[in-house]
């Protein structure tokens, strides 16, 4: 999809933000400054200060997310620093609110420190209900990530692990439909061992998948491969159970299922020729995919999708974190884990319609209204159900929007 | 101001946060989303590698603020930590958004380490084009305040330290006028020596002021007082020109001049009493303040001014740093001083109609829609002549709408 660069500049020039505050009351007068204000505010303070969970309640905290970034590997332009990377959280911001109509300010970071990054995030907390990780390197984003969810009270999540893993998971689970084969049973190459690759791989395993073969700029992760991080090193126990050696060219003989998250160009249409039969290419190197879709089905590939959003199966993780994001906000989740995505990854696999499943329909449109709200009540559920969200309401008073769906009414007392 | 508790909790339930996001463009497909995400986000991104001012040409930087507390001195309650401080600052931001269309975001910080505080809000701070420091304690805001403005690239203002200053010099030099005395005569004492006292003392030193007197619980701040912190002590060797030993009562002996931010009730009519003729009182504790102002006239106050919005002359701060706020920011400010409050509080003070100018009005109305703008342009003049704005657009482009106000015409090229 080509954008002219100057109609791009100018939009970005007059829109002067691509998100703004908007006020939810209006002050027009002392008695009203009065009411929002001071002493106005010392009402829900007090109550916060008798019970903290009263946050959610009374302030915007349990629709509000910190988009964070350093910069450090911002989508197409590699590490680019914090100013730089502005213009491309406000994008993740607007989305959010487009999409899943939550509220994301974006953060980003001058420092490319882990320590500062996790130090940053800890201490702007108490604001938030949830913050998502954006366009950190591997693997400090895994650093960043996992230290957060453990210490925080507010689910950490970042789209390029999981909300990649969870496209890519329901994406597979149609895939894998159509052409009669079972996710146990297949054999998965997966190309680029970095944020996205090493999410997928883990969710995968942990809804099954036996046989994956996971490749860095080194080649296939395992004893011989000498550059590996601690995340690829502790990755590379648990995957290629048959041991292959070597790297691309050995991994793909046989494979059923190829998920590219490297660089234009790495898969060509001979190496595909080595798969299995009805194989399944999805190739999600940006800009430009590591093989054309097209390409991958005149080699024989029976499925093919791409990064590209007006290819065949565009494969857009923005079809997964909104919906995400909103199910465990809705919640006031306290953390996030395998469960919960495994379950988001299976509404989004359900909003395809069955009637409509095929080769090159095998996840939702983009923008159907359907995907955030489907998603969001399936994780808004499973949180519940995992523990990690805080159901328990003041006395008397309805919850929200969500609960009443998940519960079927209004809450009364617990 | 007496606000229902219930009405508010109901307020504060509904609103769901009294800010939220507003997307500035529309994203209604894929060609939109290519717009604004990627790879639209990528050709702005691409101008700021090229040069780091560009961010204010394309992102929302240049009208966005943080409100950073860590929640130690929150208005009227003390130190309640940040979950119960996010009501009042919401408010705060509301209050910016209304007062003065900057986009406040709240951020409440999970440490009242100042070390910490000054490092998170370093690690923030691309994303915003300012920072207001908001109620936390004396001396840390001091420090932060202080380091952070050294450090930044950024203004960084305290509404409680130059918001508040401001305004009280404007109302002094009104309250001046109508007494027919002049600031480099008066004897002034100022009762209470935390964020508001010091700065406002600093910035009465600064335009010329010679005869101050500040008071901490110890008593007054000179050589006799065995508690004072680093600021005050520092402060105490350039004030109190007349050796005066004691408290209060021997400071208001003769005194011009009382400036109140301590508790309630602290000023007696016996006190006012002594003061010299044409006396000036400005009661500013809360909630309640020092001595109402109708006391502080029947014991011969020739004019006073209080904390109470529904007082005679109330002396809120909300007079003043919205526009100040709103001046450092229309000329994308590098930092912040004494040299720009001084000219902010003259444009306040002449807000104030000359032919409404008595004892009873010495500053304009809260809601009066000349004081942000009239402030803001004089703030934005006087920090390009000190050297603390960015004044170079791009080329051949117009700069925005303060730059038109101040140089008559849009900007071609410098």
């Amino acid at each position: 999809m080509t954008v002219d660069k100057l109609k791009a500049l100018e939009l970005h020039r007059k829109a002067r933000g691509k998100i703004r505050n908007y006020p939810t009351i209006n002050v027009r007068n002392e008695d009203d400054m009065a009411m929002v204000y001071v002493p106005g505010s010392v009402f829900p303070a007090r109550e916060i200060i008798a019970d903290k969970a009263n946050v959610y309640e009374y302030t915007g905290k349990k629709n509000r997310l910190a988009v964070i970034t350093d910069g450090s590997a911002t989508l197409g332009l590699g590490n680019i620093g914090p100013h730089a990377s502005l213009p491309v959280m406000e994008g993740k911001c607007l989305l959010f609110k487009t999409l899943a109509d939550i509220n994301a300010f974006p953060i980003c970071l001058d420092s490319q420190d882990v320590n500062d990054i996790i130090h940053a995030v800890q201490l702007i907390a108490p604001s938030f209900g949830a913050i998502n990780i954006e366009d950190v390197a591997a693997p400090n984003t895994f650093t960043a990530v996992r230290e957060l969810n453990k210490h925080l009270d507010i689910p950490v999540v970042s789209d390029d692990q999981h909300g990649t893993a969870v496209m890519i998971l329901a994406a597979l689970w149609s895939a894998l439909d159509v052409t009669g084969k079972k996710l146990e049973d297949v054999k998965i190459v997966i190309l680029g061992a970095g944020a996205a690759g090493i999410a997928t791989s883990e969710l995968l395993l942990h809804v099954g998948a036996r046989n994956i073969i996971a490749i860095n700029r080194s080649g296939i992760l395992g004893p011989d491969n000498q550059k590996m991080n601690h995340y690829q090193e502790e990755l590379s126990t648990r995957i290629n159970p048959e041991g292959i050696r070597g790297a691309l060219d050995e991994a793909i003989q046989g494979a059923d299922v190829f998920i590219g998250f490297s660089i234009n160009g790495r898969l060509t249409q001979d190496q595909v020729k080595k798969m299995n039969g009805k194989a399944i290419v999805f190739a999600l190197a940006r800009p430009e995919p590591e093989i054309m879709p097209e390409e991958a089905i005149a080699a024989g590939a029976a499925i093919a999708g791409s990064s590209l959003f007006d290819s065949i199966n565009p494969l857009p993780n923005l079809l997964s974190y909104p919906g995400i994001c909103r199910g465990l906000l809705d919640v006031r989740a306290t953390g996030l884990n395998r469960n919960i995505l495994a379950s988001a990854a299976e509404a989004l696999k359900k909003t395809v319609d069955g009637m409509r499943l095929c080769e090159t329909h095998i996840l939702p449109d983009l923008f159907s209204d359907e995907v955030t709200p489907r998603m969001a009540e399936v994780v808004a559920q499973k949180t519940i159900e995992e523990g990690l969200a805080i159901i328990r309401p003041p006395k008397g008073q309805v919850y929200d929007e969500t609960w009443q769906r998940l519960f079927g009414g209004p809450m009364t007392r617990l």
